[in-house]
């Protein structure tokens, strides 16, 4: 009854043609998803728009993040984090392609509704 | 509004008298939470028995793991994760002194309590 798994064993060792997403929970009001990106980033003009808050950690790797209002990207590192409101609009504007970028994202709703 | 932070920076240099714990994310139903261990275990014979579902990441660092009525300990390194269902007994039998330990935990319950 204990799942257990790596995130980090078995990226890929190339650059990959999408991000890959991984759900590792997935209950109601609550998602866990690992993302691996290989250089990925938003489309210009396009912009993550959320029904629902989310953590997000980066555990290896770099990526750069605009927050719509904001007039700079902000820089992440291994170890930050972020805590996004739903609806908060915001782009990935870069991530390092290799080695990979790993993303913890953890997506919740406080009623439980997904 | 957008709150961030990093949990690899600011580790301890020396050995803790005790874990510390950083409450980052508190809603109903969902806490996510850093850990970071300097060579604590669960006392002997004591077991975790949480009312809530746990999912945890071993971000940095390495542990071991007893669950109750398995015959070994589970070896866990970077990037292991382990989804244990609430009122699965656990102990850390060990843990990394130095560099230290870093582990994300996210509790959860799927009606909304907590």
């Amino acid at each position: 009854m204990v799942k257990t798994g790596n995130i980090l064993r078995d990226l890929p060792a190339r650059i990959l043609t999408e991000e890959a997403f991984t759900t590792l929970v997935d209950r109601p009001g609550l998602r866990v998803e690992c993302i691996v990106s290989t250089g990925q980033a938003s489309p210009e003009g396009e912009w993550y728009d959320q029904d629902t808050d989310e953590w997000v950690l980066l555990v290896e790797g770099a990526a750069r993040l605009r927050i719509e209002g904001e007039s700079e990207d902000r820089a992440l590192n291994e170890g930050d984090w972020v805590l996004l409101p739903r609806h908060c609009r915001h782009r990935v504007t870069w991530t390092r392609a290799g080695p990979p970028t790993v993303w913890l994202a953890v997506h919740f709703t406080p009623g439980g509704e997904k």
